[in-house]
C-alpha cells in the first residue's frame, strides 16, 4: 500500500508552485464594445483629441471676455449655433452667437455666458455678469490630447472605458486571450449528468462545478467528459486537453489508493511534472500541483466539496494571473454563531453560512462530510482555522472567503 | 425659456419611482449547466436521492460494527467491491468486503474501517479499531433527500449550486430572464462611434458606455442607435424600444433647453408617464425618472459623466430588481488625501482614483467637468456629499461606491 510521502503546507505547495511556473501570454484583438472585462494587452493611445473642438458647457451666449469685464453691457448677435453644425460666423468685439450646450465655440469667442445670466432679444443680448475667459466650455484636447496614453496594459475594461474608447473611434483592442480551462472527470463510477446511474454509479458533478467556477472566474471552460480509472485512457485524454487548454484541472483520482493514477499520468505529461502531491489542509489533501511544459495543471481530489475547495484556494489565483488580473480574495469578516475546532493539526476549511443582524455579519459552521455538495450549496463562504491553531471561539470576528 | 419647475432629491426621486413601479416577471427555461449567475424563479425539489446508495468515504474494509467492538479482531474477506459497480456480495457475522472511497456498501455493512486501521491478507484481514456503527459512510440520501428542497426560488446560482443539480440529474432549470435594457442616444451633433465627426460633430459615447454598465449588472443591453432631436423621430424609435425592452434608457436631451425633447416624448410614451424631472445632485440633475404602460424608462443627461452617474445612482438598482438581485452597492471605505467641499447645497458626486497605502485605503478628488469623460477612466469610484453638507476634511474616512 502507497501512503503520503510527504504533506506540504498550503503556503508551500504554492510557492514550489510559483518556482516552478512562467505565465505564458496570449494576446488577441476584439472589438472595443465587447471588451468590458477584458485586460488590455497594449496601452491605447489616443488617435485624435477629445472633445475634437472647443464646445460650450452650457445654453447660452458664446462671446468675447474681454466685451463683458464690465458688465451690465449689451452685445450684437451675429448667428445661432445650432447642435452639430460649425460655427461658421466669427464673433467679433462687441458680437455674440447663441450656443447649445455641446456646440461649437465660433472663431473669436472665449467664454460662455449661461442664458440664466442674460436677456436676449432677436437682435441683441444683454449680458448680465462679467466671466474670465474658458468659463463654461472645454477646450479641444482638454479630455484627452491626440497621442496621448488614454488607457495603459493591463488595464481591466470598465464601463467609462468602453466608452471613452468608443468616443475616440478606438473601435478594436488588443486584449489578453481568456485562458482556456480543459476539466478532466476520472472515475469508474462516474456517469454523464443525462444519463441514470446503476449500482454503484453516480453521476458527474464536478465536472459542471469546477465548469462553473472557472467561468465565474472569466476564464473559458472546457469539458473533456469522463475517463475510467484506466492510466491509459486518462493519458490519451489528458495529452490531448493539455494541448488545446492553457491549464488543466483533474477531478478525482488524485489520492494514493491503488486506483489514484491521476498523479502518475501527470508526471509523464511534460516536464518539470508534479510538484506537490499531498497538501496539508482539510477538505483537500489529495491535491496534486504541477507544471506541464508551461502549463499548470491540478489533480483535485474527487470529494464535491474538496474539489471546490482546491480550485477556489490553489487553482482561482493561477486563472486569475493568466487573466492578467490583480490576485484577489472576496473576503468579508463575520463573528462566529459558535466556536469552531480544528480536528486535527491541518489547516481547516470550515464552511460557513452568513447572516446579517443588526447590519453585523455572522457566520454559522455548517457540519458534514466533504462527500455532501448541499453543505457547500447551503454555505455562503469558507472559514480558514491555520495549522496547528486550536480555533475560534464563539463571537471571534474572522475572514469568510465568499463561494461563487 | 423653460426652466426647472422643481428639483427633487434623489431620495425622493427614487421614493416616487418606487411608488410607481411594480416589477413585472418574466420566467424562462435554461440549460443546468448554462445558468451560472442566474436566479432561480421556481424552487428545486430533488427527484432522488444523493447519494443513491450508501457509500464508503475511505479505501478500506466494510463490516459489521458489532464484530470490531472488540478489535484488534479477525474477519473474512468475502468481496472486493469495484468502483462503479454493484456491492453484490451481503456481508455478514464475521465477514469483511473491500471497498474503495465512493464504493458502495455491501447489503449486511454498517461500518467501514479505513486500510490504515486494519491489517489484510488475501484471505482475512485484521481490524486494528473498534468504530461505531456509520463511521466512514455516507447514508443514501443523506446529502439530498428526494422530494426535499434544494434551492428555494430566488436563488442566484453559483458553482456548488451547479453542480449540485447536475448531480441530481436537474438538467434544466427555471429562472428569470435577463432584463433587456434599451439604450437611445439622442442628439443632432452626435454621429456613430465608426464614422468620422464633421465640424461640431462628436461620436456616440454614452451607448457605449450604457450597453456596457448594462451588461455588468448581468442584463442585456441593447443599442437603438442614435435619434436627432427631434420629437417625432425619437417618439418613433422609443416606440418600437419600449416594446422590445424590459427597461428604456434615454441619453441626452433630458433638460429643460429648446432642444431637450426627451422628458416630453415619455410623458406621451405611456401612463403615469414622468415622475420626476430634474434631480438634486451634481453630477446628473437633468434627469427623468417615468414608469410607461409597466416599464421604467430613464431620461439621463448627456455629459459622459453624468450619464453613467445617473445610470449607476437610478437604474442600476432598477435593473438588479428586474434581476432579482438583492440592492446592493459595491463600497469601499477610503480616507481622503485632501479635503473635498460641495460647490453648492446639491448633493455632490465626486468621482475619486483609489491607492492602498500601508493596506489603508485613500481616495483622491479628481477633478473636471462633467463633459471629460477620462475623469470617470481615472477613477475608481464615486464619494456622495450629502445635499446641504459642507464636504469631507483631509483624512476623514469616507464611502466610495466603486465604478464597474
Amino acid at each position: 500500500m502507497r501512503t503520503w510521502d510527504e504533506l506540504v503546507s498550503a503556503d508551500e505547495a504554492r510557492r514550489r508552485f510559483a518556482a516552478a511556473w512562467m505565465p505564458r501570454v496570449r494576446h488577441e484583438e476584439v472589438r472595443t464594445h465587447e471588451a468590458l472585462n477584458r485586460v488590455l494587452a497594449l496601452a491605447v493611445h489616443s488617435p485624435e483629441d477629445l472633445p475634437p473642438f472647443r464646445r460650450s458647457l452650457m445654453d447660452g451666449f458664446a462671446c468675447r471676455a474681454a466685451d463683458i469685464a464690465a458688465a451690465p453691457t449689451s452685445l450684437r448677435l451675429v448667428d445661432d449655433i445650432a447642435m452639430g453644425a460649425a460655427a461658421l460666423v466669427p464673433v467679433g468685439a462687441g458680437e455674440a452667437a447663441r450656443i447649445p450646450t455641446g456646440g461649437m465655440l465660433p472663431e473669436g469667442a472665449d467664454v460662455v455666458v449661461p442664458i440664466e445670466q442674460a436677456d436676449a432679444s432677436a437682435v441683441e443680448v444683454r449680458i448680465l455678469v462679467a466671466l474670465t475667459s474658458g468659463r463654461h466650455l472645454i477646450e479641444r484636447g482638454e479630455d484627452v490630447r491626440a497621442g496621448s496614453e488614454l488607457l495603459p496594459a493591463g488595464r481591466l475594461l470598465r464601463s467609462p472605458d468602453v466608452g471613452a474608447l468608443m468616443g475616440l473611434g478606438v473601435l478594436r483592442v488588443v486584449v489578453y486571450a481568456l485562458p482556456v480551462v480543459g476539466i478532466v472527470a476520472t472515475g469508474d463510477e462516474v456517469v454523464p449528468a443525462d444519463s441514470t446511474p446503476g449500482p454503484g454509479q453516480v453521476r458527474d458533478l464536478n465536472s459542471y462545478s469546477l465548469a462553473a467556477a472557472a467561468q465565474s472566474l472569466g476564464a473559458v471552460p472546457r469539458r473533456w467528459g469522463i475517463v475510467p480509472d484506466d492510466a491509459e485512457a486518462i493519458h490519451a485524454i489528458a495529452r490531448r486537453a493539455l494541448d488545446a487548454c492553457d491549464l488543466l484541472v483533474f477531478s478525482a483520482g488524485s489520492s494514493v489508493g491503488a486506483k489514484d493514477l491521476v498523479a502518475g499520468v501527470i508526471q509523464r505529461l511534460g516536464s518539470p511534472g508534479v510538484l506537490v502531491h499531498g497538501v496539508d489542509i482539510r477538505p483537500g489533501k489529495p491535491t496534486v500541483f504541477a507544471v506541464c511544459d508551461g502549463k499548470p495543471v491540478f489533480g483535485l481530489p474527487g470529494q464535491p466539496v474538496s474539489v471546490l475547495n482546491t480550485f477556489d484556494q490553489f487553482v482561482a489565483p493561477v486563472i486569475r494571473r493568466l487573466l492578467h488580473l490583480p490576485d484577489h480574495v472576496d473576503t468579508v469578516t463575520a463573528r462566529l454563531v459558535q466556536s469552531v475546532r480544528s480536528a486535527d493539526g491541518r489547516e481547516d476549511h470550515v464552511r460557513v453560512a452568513l447572516e446579517s443582524r443588526d447590519g453585523e455579519l455572522w457566520a454559522t459552521p455548517i457540519l458534514g462530510v466533504s462527500a455532501m455538495i448541499t453543505t457547500m450549496t447551503r454555505a455562503d463562504g469558507i472559514l480558514v482555522i491555520p495549522a496547528r491553531a486550536p480555533g475560534f471561539e464563539i463571537g471571534d470576528p474572522v475572514p469568510v472567503r465568499r463561494i461563487h
